[in-house]
């Protein structure tokens, strides 16, 4: 075998995203949890512990499961939410906030306050 | 002419938008400038004292001219943003935020201060 006599140079190709590199962190914080499903989401992990995805599906009117589904895990892969099992057979999962997530709460906040006085 | 002799009921038809219907203030405020354009404009309305609609368009990279005219429209129909003329001849507006405009300024904040601290 050629282990050890000839250097492999592995190159990791990183695509960054677009959205990572915006030098605004308003842009950087929208590119994440911009969309409106998302932040109707997080509204829910806020006023609920934790949600079941058919809970959510419930609540947010008009979203497909699919949408949903593609928004958790955007939701979990920049560690904003995260899952846990409730039940095993069959496997269900409910989802939360992570301290991280929680640190959106000012925001969801301000959004409330603003809505509450100008929109009826 | 009939005029005066046949009561003519005028029967306005306003369609609600489904925008204002929902019970969530969070859901109403994101009807309103929940769009990721609408709130790079009102940053930048936040980070300068009056914007011209070219000066947005250079900053917003990307947003197409009739994008950022019809959130602009949105945005002054709402009474969050205000149009100054600057010149007569020919016609030349500059945007500015209204007092309703302004206050939506902790959620602008909130969603910086999350970006600073967790996007990179």
């Amino acid at each position: 075998m050629a282990s050890g006599r000839f250097p492999v140079t592995i190159i990791y190709e990183v695509t960054p995203r677009r959205k990572a590199t915006s030098p605004c962190p308003v842009a950087r914080t929208l590119d994440i949890v911009g969309d409106r499903w998302t932040i109707l989401i997080l509204r829910d992990l806020f006023t609920h512990e934790s949600r079941r995805f058919q809970e959510l599906e419930t609540s947010l009117r008009g979203i497909s499961p699919n949408t949903l589904s593609l928004r958790l895990k955007n939701l979990e892969e920049h560690h904003i939410v995260t899952r846990r099992m409730y039940e095993e057979h069959p496997p269900r999962a409910e989802y939360l906030l992570t301290p991280k997530g929680r640190e959106l709460g000012p925001a969801l906040r301000a959004l409330q306050l603003w809505g509450q006085k100008h929109t009826t």
